[in-house]
């Protein structure tokens, strides 16, 4: 899939059998912090099992979605679900939990981020490619196709907790965007244009320096337990320019100021809408709706 | 798309870029009318951006996924996402909201109305001509695919509510008709008899009577706020007759008869069934029922 | 559809006919059973019959939508959209629901059970056959296309019931699997071994028995009004040895034992997990999740 588009010598078989099982690691042990996921494997190991298949293939089942084709399209691989079928085995039912100690211990697990992050930004690029080879000049379904290659499961997180039994419609991931997620989003964007020649980089560069900058700040926020999203500087400089507010993915230390005024410490160069301004809008819009 | 199915000729670029304008404006001043509509948009932009393009494009994208097409298809004509996008931000973000003051002007709203109605019918028409195309003889594929054009987003409520956060399961478009919902379920009926030579009426003819239909009704319930269906009527007088009582459409001057009786203002000429009739075999299902 | 693959000699239009009346008739009277039902049928029709005809026509949707065809591709054979339609309509309202008792008499209600399986073993081999045909060797895909074939609309019960304004996120068939969804993930596994050639077993053959087996199983059970599962005691010896507990279907009789001790009727051969190891390694893993 995304190996023969981007170079399928550099990768050997055996490498990429490798980079498939940390992969599949790293999704298992940040599936376990789900929501009951602990529970329902020993009551319903089917459902769990379909559940870990989820986040294993959910942005290929997404893409293949937003393209018209099978959703199961990548089950027809049956080396790559029979291999996360056993790490999954392995994670939650090897005897005294070996292998979840060996995937948990935390040199281990930055190696098996840091892998993650290889696979998806190279996801991201396969999936701008894909879209491209159907639409020529859809940039919008690109982009669409790359970031939900890039975001997987996050992107149905609602329906993969239905299945498990749980319902939170007062949350999903377009509205609460994780780190991952957005940064996905911004990949995309970025890997579109350059397919569209409007970047003037190589796609191997974009590749390596998109790569670099997501294991520095996925390591790092793992090692750390931080939840500071990197973006939330460059966020607060143009969301007051163009959306009138600070975005939602302010850190704590603006929330103090969130009620006192939309300007914070970045002062915007554009004359920002005042907060008087979106009140007044915001009145004459719901004195329209009362009628 | 559908222009260049009824006669691309009648629609040259400028009117039809003119006519998209009116279209969007229209439905973004109804989209503001959905709860927490407002609210997003300035703590999370690109979730109210989503909903927006959902609004404008549910119609291609539920007639798509009808079809097994890819959902996103129509985002390959970049030029109307673009467009939309920006009456979407103009919408909600003009300075001083002089974009929205000047939309929502009484007489221009009229205007905007009768023109979303003009494409509405014309979309009923192109989905059941799609339809057509893959299958000859698919009268309830046909029907569904001009449902599905006429209504657009309203038939995907509650998903189009989820991406806001906002979940009503009691509620959905099926259940509780809008007049819009409605008279695009009425309409389609129609342009598929006609489609298949039932009806012996050219398509011009009826496409052209239809719009005026719309216009009408719409254009009236928009300028008096009123919310009474031109269907009641009419249903009233079928309902009774077929499915044993008044429709879920009736008017308030109905709902205090409800309780009294399932025979209303037209007394129906087949023998309708009674409330006796219908209790008794109700009654005898909820006994099986409890066995 | 199914009955070109398996053999379309054997089948008559006239008994096919047959068929299909009394599996519409047995869907009907199943869905009578549903929340609501009886409620809807006669203040909102349309949505009564659009339920109607999912659960008709639930396992075809299922399975295109899988493979990536349109939805409704069924529904382009209008005779049996028709006729789904006419017995909808005779068992909600006829004249002193003469056909619902005529139906529901015990006999031919066991009747239409035993035609029921008929339809649904041989759609479970159809779906595999299909699924065979586009993926010559996803055997994942073979298994997921016969088992929603023969699950049919069980599977989206979650969003049948959305349609009906009901919405129950904390049960759904794949956690908590009626017996016809189980017998159908099961039978679809062993059409897959056998089509894939590891189940030395004609076709013809494998259809016979397994028709056999969920005939006796479902005349059984609707005769007796019984809730047990015939899997339960093969689930019972095989769960604990692979998922360390009882399968989530066990019967009341285990569910006293079922605090006491994880081993229940059968002693293992392997060695389980004891619930000291169990409890240790979900410990271990949730003060992993608390850091």
């Amino acid at each position: 899939h995304f190996q023969t588009n981007i170079g399928a010598g550099k990768n050997p078989q055996i490498l990429l059998f490798q980079i498939k099982i940390k992969n599949y690691c790293s999704i298992f042990t940040g599936y376990l912090m789900n929501e009951r996921a602990e529970q329902i494997v020993h009551e319903f190991p089917f459902a769990s099992w379909l559940c870990a298949m989820l986040h294993c293939f959910g942005s290929y089942i997404l893409a293949d979605l937003l393209l018209g084709q099978s959703p199961i399209d990548y089950f027809s691989n049956n080396s790559s679900v029979i291999l996360a079928t056993a790490v999954w085995y392995l994670i939650f039912f090897c005897p005294m939990n070996l292998f979840y100690k060996c995937v948990s211990f935390l040199p281990m697990k930055l190696v098996f981020v840091a892998m993650k992050e290889v696979v998806r930004v190279r996801k991201i690029a396969a999936g701008v490619h894909h879209a491209h080879h159907h639409y020529h000049h859809g940039w919008f379904i690109m982009m669409a196709t790359g970031w939900v290659k890039g975001s997987g499961v996050a992107l149905m997180s609602n329906f993969e907790q239905l299945l498990r039994g749980v319902w939170k419609p007062e949350k999903n991931e377009i509205l609460h965007m994780s780190f991952p997620t957005k940064a996905s989003l911004y990949g995309t964007i970025l890997f579109t244009l350059q397919q569209t020649h409007w970047l003037p980089i190589s796609e191997a560069n974009l590749i390596f320096f998109f790569t670099i900058f997501m294991i520095v700040c996925k390591v790092f926020m793992t090692a750390t337990h931080s939840h500071a999203s990197p973006f939330t500087p460059l966020e607060n400089l143009i969301c007051p320019v163009f959306f009138g507010s600070v975005s939602s993915g302010h850190t704590s230390h603006h929330h103090d100021h969130h009620g006192a005024s939309h300007e914070v410490s970045h002062p915007s160069p554009a004359p920002a809408k005042t907060k008087e301004e979106l009140n007044e809008g915001s009145r004459k819009r719901k004195a329209k709706k009362a009628e």
